[in-house]
Formats: C-alpha cells, sequence, structure tokens
C-alpha cells in the first residue's frame, strides 16, 4: 500500500528560488514567470480588451480576503463608504492645475451616449478627487461637519502603454479614501495614520515587510503636497511600490470651493488627503512570495487555507477514504477555507503539483492506511516540509495554530530575504556599484536634488522609493552635507 | 423633570400614510415625495454628471448590507465571484442580434484613449453577457467544465433619457450572475433557482412580499428565451420590478460559440442562463414601505437598527446620562448596529425626528428619570408605538427579538396592503376599469397576444408584470380560451 508517500512528485525541495535567482538579471525570465504563474494559477486571464484582464474567482476571492480585512480597518478608524459616478466632466479635471498634467495623457474619453455625441466629452474616472471633491464642496459648511471621512470601492481607469497582469492594467479595482479636515494638524494625522494602516494591512494579512516613508517631487501624486508610500521587496530584488497616501493640503479645497466656517466663525478652506491600495497588492503577493512552484500564499488572506488530497487505489478504498475525507472537511469548515479535491481521473501527484501552484499553505494528504491509524500527513507550502502523521482528533487546533505559524513564516521568509538583500553605500561610487552587481535595496544618506535622482535612475534603472528620517545624521552621498533623512534606493516594477 | 415624554415631538401617529394614499393620483406628488425623502433622509444625492447619483454613506450601508446577505446566498449555492472588463469591443455586442438591438440605443461610447482615437470604439458595459461569454468559450471544453457558475459584483451604464434615483440611473451597481450548462434542464433549474434566491432576499432582508413568474415576450431581456422576475407592490400600489433571471437557451452561446464535448463525446453548444438586482433594490425598499415621516427600513439591512436618543436639561444630567448611554452602547454594539446620537446643540425632538425620516427601526430615549429607576422607553418606527419603560437588564435579548419581530411587522404590513390592493377581473371591461380606478394588481386569466397587452397600455398605462400559473382553468378575458396562465397587470415604474 503506497499511501501518500509514495506518491509525492518533486515535494522533495519545492522552495526551488534558487533558479529563480539565477535568472534575476534578466527581467524576460521573471516576466515569464510571473505570467505563468498567474495563469496557470488561475488567479486571471487576459480579455480581449487591451490593457484590461479578467479576475478569475480564484484571483477574486484573494482580493475580496484582502478587502474584508482592509474594509474592516479603513471603517475602524472611523471612515464611511460611499460611491461617486464614474465618469467626470473633463472641466472637472482642468480645476487642478497639477492634477490635469499628471492624468490627462491616461485618460479614456467617453464622446457619446445614447446614440449622440455629448456636449462635453466624459473622462473615465483615473481616480476621484474631482467628483469626490465638488460633493464636499456642496456637503461642508462648518467645522462641526468636519472631518468627514469617505472611503469608495471602485474601478478605476487609466490608459496605460506597458501593462502587465495586476501591476499595471488599464481598468483595475481599488479603494480611494478621501478626506476632509479643519486644520493642517488633522490632515497630516490622518494622511500618516492611514499610510499605518497599509503597513498594517501589508504586514499582518499579506505578510509583507514593506518599507514606509515619503515619496521625493518626482514620484509625488498629481496635486499633492507630500505623497507616502509603503514599499515591498519582490523576491527578484525589486521594489514595488503597494499603497500610497497623500496629504493634498489646500490645492483641492481652493480647486474646488470646498470652505466651512470654523469655530472663530471665519471662513477656511478644508486640508484634505487622499489614498489608496489596488489589485495591484495581489501582484505583490504573488512576487513577494511566489517560488519555481508557483504561489505561495499567506494564511490569512488565502482562498484556500488548507486542502485536502484522498489518496486510494481501489474502488472500496475510495469510498472509505473519500467519505473520511468529506467528514473532516465539514468539521473544519466552520473554523478553516477548506477544501477537499475529490475530482476523479487526476492522481495524487497531478492533485499535490497543482495545488502547490496555486499556493494553498497547507495540504493534508489521506490514505487508508492514515484512516486506520487515524491520523493524516501534513505538508507545508513553503519549503515542503512534511510532518508526519498528525492525528485527526483535534486537528482543528492544530491547523489553526498552525497557519498561524506558516503566516509568520512567510512573513519572515520575506523580512530574511529583503534584510540579504538590503545595502548601505556610503558614496555615490557605491552606490551605483551596488545598484548595478544586482537587484537589491540601497539606503545612503541624502539632500540631493531632482537632477541628481535622475542621474542616478540613468546610470543605473534605480530611483528612490522612499526618504526615511534616521536616528543620527550622516553626510549625503551627493552634497556631503549632514542630513538624517535616508534614501532607499532600488530598482522597482 | 420632563423625560422623554413630554419632548416627544408629533410621534402618536407617525404613519400618516392617508396623506400620502390621498395623492397616490398623482405621480408627481409620489415623485416628490421620493425625492425628498432620499434627500432628506441622506441616502443619496444628484452628482454634476447627468443621470448619474452620489450614493451617500447611509444609502451605501443599505447597500452594503443587501450586499452581503445576497452575495452569502449565491455563494452558498455555488457560485463564485470574478470581474470582467468594464469595457466592451463594439463589435462583440454585434454578435447576439436581439441583444444588440436591446442595448445598442443604452451605449455610452469610448472613443479615445490615452489622447489618440481609437480603433475600435469601446461600450461601457451595459451588461456583460458578451464579454463574459467569451471568456466562457475559452475556459469550456468538456462536460467537465460544466456547470461554470459565475457572479459578478459591478458598476453598469445604460444611457437613460428619464432618470430617477435609484431607479433608474445612468450609471448604477449591480451584480449579473452567468452561467453555462451542459443541458437544458440544468440551465432551466439554475434560472428558477436564482429567481428562488431573489424571492428570499426580498421577503426575508427586504420586508418585500413579491409575486414571482414569468414576463411576456414585450418586456423579455435581449437575448433571452425567458424572462423571470421578482415583481413588488410599492405603496402608491403600483409595481416595481425588482430582479431578473433569464434562460438564455443557446443563444449567447452560438453567437460567442461556447462549444463542449458532452459525455457521450458529441460537441454541443452550452445552455446559459443570467440574472441580476440592482441599486434599485433601494428604490423598492423606499418606495415599499416609507411613509410621511420618511423611510422605514427592515432591521435585518437598516444600517442603524436601534438608536438611542439621550434626554436631559442640566449640565450635570447630561454628565449621567451620556455616561449610562455610552456603556448601553457598548453593551449593544457587539450584537446590534446601534447608534448614540449624542450630538450637542439639537433638541431630543429634533433627533427624534432625524432618525424617523431615516427609518431607524427602534428608538430608545433614555433620561436621569429612567437611569434612576434602571430603564428606558422603547419606540418603534413603523406607527410610532411605544412600549414603556423596558427594564436596562437584559436589553440585549429583547432588543434582538424586538428586531425580529418588527422585522416581520414591517412585511406582514406590505402583504396586507398588497391584499387589499390586489383584485381579479373577470373580463376586459371589469379590467381596464379596475385600472383605472386606482393604482393596484388586476389578476385576470390570460393568453391574449402582445398586440392586445399593448392596447391595454394604452388605455389604462398598466402593463403584464408576470405571467403565473393557477391550480384551475378559466376562461382568458380576451380570448375566452381556457387557461390556467394568470396575468399580474399594474401601473410600474
Amino acid at each position: 500500500m503506497a499511501d501518500s508517500q509514495n506518491l509525492e512528485v518533486k515535494i522533495d525541495n519545492p522552495e526551488d528560488s534558487s533558479q529563480w535567482q539565477e535568472n534575476e538579471g534578466s527581467s524576460d525570465e521573471n516576466s515569464k514567470w510571473y505570467t505563468k504563474t498567474i495563469l496557470q494559477s488561475e488567479l486571471a486571464d487576459y480579455s480581449p480588451v487591451k490593457g484590461c484582464m479578467v479576475i478569475r474567482p480564484y484571483g477574486y476571492a484573494l482580493w475580496e480576503n484582502i478587502q474584508q480585512a482592509l474594509d474592516k480597518m479603513i471603517k475602524d478608524t472611523g471612515h464611511q463608504n460611499a460611491y461617486f459616478p464614474l465618469f467626470i466632466p473633463e472641466s472637472f479635471l482642468n480645476k487642478e492645475k497639477e492634477h490635469v498634467e499628471g492624468f490627462a495623457p491616461e485618460c479614456a474619453v467617453v464622446t457619446h451616449g445614447g446614440g449622440k455625441k455629448l456636449e462635453e466629452p466624459l473622462i473615465v474616472r483615473p481616480t476621484s478627487e474631482t467628483i469626490i471633491n465638488y460633493m464636499f464642496a456642496k456637503w461642508i459648511q462648518s467645522w462641526r461637519d468636519l472631518p468627514l471621512l469617505i472611503n469608495q470601492w471602485a474601478n478605476v481607469v487609466r490608459w496605460e502603454l506597458r501593462t502587465r497582469l495586476f501591476l499595471r492594467t488599464t481598468e483595475f479595482l481599488w479603494q480611494e479614501g478621501h478626506t476632509a479636515h479643519a486644520s493642517e494638524e488633522c490632515a497630516r494625522n490622518e494622511a500618516a495614520k492611514m499610510l499605518g494602516v497599509y503597513e498594517t494591512l501589508a504586514k499582518e494579512f499579506l505578510a509583507l515587510p514593506v518599507l514606509t516613508g515619503e515619496k521625493t517631487a518626482n514620484e509625488r501624486f498629481a496635486g499633492a503636497v507630500n505623497t507616502y508610500a509603503i514599499e515591498a521587496m519582490m523576491r527578484d530584488g525589486k521594489a514595488l511600490q503597494a499603497g500610497t497616501s497623500h496629504y493634498l493640503g489646500q490645492n483641492f479645497a481652493k480647486a474646488f470651493d470646498i470652505k466651512f466656517q470654523n469655530a472663530a466663525s471665519q471662513i477656511e478652506y478644508a486640508y484634505q488627503t487622499s489614498w489608496g491600495v489596488s489589485t495591484r497588492l495581489i501582484g505583490a503577493v504573488i512576487m513577494g512570495h511566489g517560488d519555481s512552484f508557483g504561489l505561495i500564499l499567506p494564511p490569512k488572506i488565502a482562498p484556500i487555507q488548507v486542502v485536502i488530497v484522498p489518496i486510494y487505489k481501489t474502488e472500496e478504498e475510495k469510498v472509505m477514504v473519500l467519505d473520511a475525507c468529506s467528514k473532516l472537511a465539514n468539521e473544519l469548515k466552520s473554523t478553516l477555507r477548506i477544501h477537499l479535491d475529490d475530482r476523479d481521473g487526476h492522481t495524487p501527484g497531478f492533485k499535490f503539483n497543482h495545488w502547490e501552484q496555486k499556493g494553498v499553505p497547507v495540504r493534508l494528504n489521506i490514505g487508508p492506511k492514515d484512516i486506520a491509524n487515524n491520523c493524516c500527513e501534513v505538508v507545508l507550502r513553503i519549503d515542503g516540509k512534511k510532518i508526519q502523521k498528525q492525528p485527526l482528533a483535534d486537528l482543528k487546533n492544530y491547523l489553526t495554530e498552525l497557519l498561524d505559524q506558516e503566516q509568520k513564516r512567510i512573513y519572515d521568509r520575506a523580512l530574511a530575504f529583503r534584510t540579504e538583500n538590503t545595502v548601505w553605500a556610503n558614496s555615490m561610487h557605491e552606490l551605483e556599484e551596488k545598484l548595478n552587481s544586482h537587484n537589491c535595496f540601497v539606503q545612503a544618506f541624502w539632500s540631493g536634488s531632482t537632477e541628481d535622482e535622475v542621474n542616478i535612475k540613468q546610470n543605473t534603472g534605480a530611483t528612490i522609493r522612499v526618504l526615511t528620517k534616521h536616528d543620527k545624521k550622516g553626510s549625503c552621498i551627493k552634497t556631503n552635507s549632514q542630513t538624517n533623512t535616508v534614501a532607499i534606493f532600488a530598482k522597482a516594477y
């Protein structure tokens, strides 16, 4: 009787990331791996509409789990969801100068409706500052109306030339927060608070250790005073911007006339923020954790946390094994997202590969001998580690703890990888040398100019991902002046 | 000491529906009441984009509660959520002849993207049969791939000339189910099952007693073989179509080449369904339950189920009362959606009106005497009934039961209203007379033609809302032939 062990196929070293790391210099190989992983695991598919993708059920379930976690945090911090029109009159976009310059080249434009040419073209929202702030002006009169804390879950459209599944698509799903406050301090606190919410989401749910900090003027949101971001390191050493929070000052308030009477009866413009994360987070999870076998999904957001693969040879065994597996799945389904792979016509080996590709954190192999011994075999996705023969009794508590442990291990693995691939540079020469040697994060004291950044990008392909503050001061590698600002340089998606 | 009682403002007979009923003949008065109720209760607001509305937080929370209930039922019946592109190539719409005839006049068209004229214009989806079925053709090869049961939560756009908040807006939110099956029987069962899901949603969550049945050819979905609907009676006696489920036969499968190899190895076209409900359901709830004081919301979907209004006069009382109310709200918030109205600068009377307008099912008035007696006053929204002095101890269980009771009372009230306003017609003369006398549902045995329907509409403004089956046969009021088909005639939104 074979039971599960002999049927194990290429599980000994599923973390064959060496193979993938070898190819890190070749963006083509990474790119192929990324696309293949998405298509094979059925997260998404190409659509017949240029630059637009179809999010398949497995990918959408992942998004729903991310949404659910974030939505709760957004509500717990006092925000309310609402919904604003998809279409924005063209004239609205023109009201904030920097905003229109940033977004006009990316717009999809509706020129006809109901068989007629429209008097004013409508823009399909690339982001909703303009339409939402138009409404804010209507709703806000007094300091009593503030803060106004609104969030929207929606689709947005940006006409991208180079598109990539989840990372950069013409249409994508996101949430966009828009708030108005009675003082600069309140608005700045809000921008910082929501950056913190994104950091928590990334760390605790996506198992991604992110860096937080401010963007340079170069990468600031069109119309913002300050843009803050969370940045994650992908398994190829490149950076991915995973979420942004903007302090908008009074820029949009002035453009849209959002005024309020303050407690001293004076009229003031409101202070504002906006912040958003998108389906790009799924791309971050894929590239932040995956290996050559496919996806590795953190248990907290995995659509399937535990998969049961029944193992049998004869019809008699099949009946017995499937019966026991069904009972087990039913027992566990109230506490875990569990799936029993009872498909006929596929070997256990095929199923092992299938669920490894799909990144299911924990697999239970159950054969006739296991049932006789009242146990099962547990296999962990990260490293293919097998935990020999776990008793079926009290499996619920065991798996709950195991999933917590795996969530932590996935985070620790990503953190260790980032730590290994983060270095300091004490001179411009060192910076460029390190950035050109392999994909990594290079830290350096920095007070350089936008022009200096552009030069570095030309020489290395890397940009400043975020600016952070160090406890001590050091010499800027470009200007030599003393500063406690540290720039994180990296090549980015 | 006044406590809550003396501060009660016009609560004695909040169900002043007589006033509203008086005006039922005047659609203007109803229309004004409907719009005023939506704007005052802050469910939605007009946007600067023609025909598009803003769903405000209170309205969106209502939508989220409806979504949550329906999404669970959709998943429990084996469907998976996914997401397909907003844009549909113009050529796709042309592939199903009836479909394009039905939707082309309502389309919003994107002609420019990224600053350039597009080679092929893109339609903003009015519904997603075409784009989804294109993908289905890619995913379906064998009977093993069937049934394919997909649902999408999305925004859609239909260029409407006459728009009305929630009922008919250019952009609206909805879910659209799309399924493919290996046999006609399976697909027909699916269409019936989802009609049943909508019926359950309407009855159990929205407290709306709906009729179910088939639509006549006249009102069939463009491209469907059969269209089934749930129809609700509004408080003005008119009908509102609240959801539809379509059996599509092989129409779209042939247009999009969705073929599969059946178990006997023959190639067949798939059999399909689609079904949807939208933010129109919010319109149904407003008009199906509301009275002259504003909204009446069923507890199961109400954003706020219980509101606490603290009552005090002196600063000392205020501190004591607010403290007790906060404690109570905190105790109850894990089981109920509760809100403490602790706003300063508004009288209790103002607050009573405010929450009546917003349709909160249960209100607790709490003043110093109540606290001294360890009790509170309970006021029910439907009829303004006061339950004198409920002990604070065990309020949690009491309120849970009370909300269940109120849910049922709102349903029973709507059912009684529909029963009162539903009559039989035994002749064409009777039919037209009854339809012209007042807004009501008129039932009649029916085997008439499309032309007969059109004539009735011209004479009365009413249409056949659904066709149902009676246990016994009777004479068709038009053709005199024996039939067990009963048509429900009514004026409709």
